[in-house]
């Protein structure tokens, strides 16, 4: 099997599996318990906090766990606004966002708030004079994923940060979903004041997710109850979950470290590889493009028929996100690109992960080059 | 170890986290994913999701999964509220409800709903006379819990369901956190309209559970993304914590079938072994009581120091909920039930598994027993 779809999610490693079922079979307290099992899991869920907190140099007290990715863009940003509705109505997200991010303002949009989409340049970026031209007086939030989950592309974080530093009543929220071990998060040079993680995208367990919440930022808890997570997040806590998050990380940060050029590797060999083959374009743009992301479309070849012949030769890759996949819908990061319809419509998205190799991507080009030759010849 | 705090988590049944295991290493895919590993996934899910279907006896197009108990209450009152705003403001809720029932009704409250309290009668318990005089205009959801956390009275979820019958516009909402495997549910004939369940309540793992939306009932999302679980709880789904949680709620059913007597022994024994004990009173009603609780206060010692006392003898139990322990809050139950405040102060909450015996049972009064009357003495 060439498992080439790690951006819709990952296989776990077995050590987060083998942390999960240690922590859930031995150490099951409820930490909010009095007794000595409860102590244990609060114990056990404080460490983990610290391992995130530290290998995101945050502090402990600025990560939150959730159930995953779209909690935190939703806690994030509903978050903001039902507490800030006071001091001001208009957010203001890019074009690119996931989904989450997308229906969490779409939802305020309904509630009364005001909402206004950067738009993204041919590379799927977010220019900063943009960010700056929609502010009003009284925005409250902006919301820049760091990492495009379609095409792969950077969001300018930094320069956004820079320019948000002269607002400071005007939160920064990145999703970072996509982004942990494969760029550098920089979460407080970068002036991020929320950021969100899905843990089953770096070889974590679904259901699993945090929210770093910068010292001093408030938040309406999105889920209220028992307090837990310093009442920003309430319900008992996935003590096991949180561990092999915890575990997970450091995999795949150790696995960065020694990966990261091996992965950029495949990647062009992919790039070069697929840029030959006759009719296909390469979507994903050269710079500003995380080392994991292929995007690229194949004109004449129907995007679902090229997957599962691929698959039977035990290739799994995607049509644009999971998420947009069940529903045929063409990428919307592809549209704000201004790549055309066609083409949006045949798009295909390889993703890596680091124990992707050189030798699984020379022939996941032969067998994209043969399945297209095949498939455009069947279309005549 | 004997292990009677059981309403506040329960260890993992071993086949549950065996299965959790070689789901998440097996069939890791996202469900969402058009390739064979996500298909799949999508149909470990849906299956899944037909077995709790079948175990609470609706239809699997109900059954929608959550991170837990707290999502599932949160969810339904929330998702209500924000549906049907212009429908109606008003919200009845018992005061006996758990801190994430209360929780999501303050929250609703600051936004402007109204919201009535219903009182308890002296074993907890909620008076159908009182929700029928509750009723107003605009009333838009009745949230009354089958089996309280903390005392473990049944709630007339039957009569209350009969009474709502003759509103068709106001949904009736369940928490049956405590009561699943313990109490009949009967969903459908009761009239229930949405139903919270979590799994780690009965030996599936922490961060999963589920809501039962009854068919036509619509709700607004609290986490929307991308569209999983009908639009109404989006996020990757967590598949293998739903098969885990299918798993142990088919586990659960099966030994209530061979150990609700044993169970009703267990209990009916400490009931009468404790109520022998000087200055100790039995809270818990004995009727209208689920069979896994027992709730009591012993004059005179405090909470904190006989848990503490008991631990060393390897006997675990809780001062009331696992949620207002830390918080070192009087339980709002027996304040509700009229219980005094010295009393309510010095509460202990006994809850069973189907794996506790009697003989466990015997050697927790002699405990008790015995650390009460050390403690009494070192007080005076
Ligand atoms: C960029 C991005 N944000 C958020 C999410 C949502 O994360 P989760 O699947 O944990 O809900 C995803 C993946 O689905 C993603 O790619
Ligand atoms: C009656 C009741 N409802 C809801 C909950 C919350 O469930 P969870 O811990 O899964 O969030 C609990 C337990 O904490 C409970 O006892």
């Amino acid at each position: 099997m060439i498992y080439f779809d790690n951006s819709a999610t990952t296989r776990p490693y077995k050590e987060v599996l083998d942390s999960f079922v240690k922590v859930s079979s031995e150490f099951f307290g409820n930490p909010s318990s009095l007794h000595g099992l409860g102590l244990q899991a609060e114990k056990l869920l404080t460490q983990a906090r610290t391992q995130v907190a530290n290998l995101l140099a945050v502090k402990p007290t600025e990560v939150y766990f959730t159930s995953g990715g779209t909690e935190s863009n939703n806690l994030a940003i509903k978050g903001t606004a039902m507490l800030d509705k006071n001091k001001g109505k208009h957010l203001i997200l890019s074009s690119v966002e996931h989904p989450s991010v997308r229906g969490a303002m779409e939802q305020l949009q309904n509630l009364g708030f005001d909402i206004t989409y950067l738009p993204a340049d041919q590379t799927g970026r977010v220019m900063v004079e943009d960010v700056k031209a929609s502010i009003k007086k009284d925005t409250i939030l902006v919301s820049v994923m760091q990492v495009n989950n379609e095409v792969g592309t950077i969001q300018p974080i930094a320069e956004i940060g820079r320019l948000l530093k002269q607002y400071p009543t005007i939160l920064f929220h990145v999703d970072a979903v996509q982004a942990v071990g494969k760029v550098p998060l920089n979460l407080i040079e970068n002036g991020v004041d929320l950021c969100s993680f899905s843990a089953h995208k770096f070889h974590g367990l679904k259901g699993t997710g945090a929210l770093f919440i910068r010292e001093g930022v408030r938040l309406d808890p999105l889920l209220s109850g028992g307090n837990q997570e310093w009442k920003v997040r309430s319900g008992t806590e996935n003590v096991a979950g949180a561990v092999a998050m915890a575990k997970a990380l450091r995999m795949t940060i150790e696995k960065s470290e020694k990966g990261f050029e091996k992965m950029k590797r495949v990647k062009s060999l992919l790039r070069e590889g697929l840029s030959r083959i006759d009719g296909l374009t390469i979507n994903t743009p050269l710079e500003n493009s995380a080392p994991h992301i292929l995007n690229f479309s194949i004109s004449g070849v129907k995007a679902e028929v090229l997957i599962h012949t691929l698959e039977q030769k035990g290739i799994y890759l995607s049509t644009t996100s999971a998420c947009s996949s069940k529903k045929q819908l063409p990428s919307q990061t592809l549209l704000a690109m201004g790549v055309p319809d066609d083409l949006a419509d045949s798009a295909f998205r390889i993703s890596l992960s680091y124990d992707n190799t050189e030798d699984e991507a020379e022939k996941v080009i032969v067998a994209i080059e043969e399945a297209a030759k095949q498939l455009r010849k069947v279309m005549k």
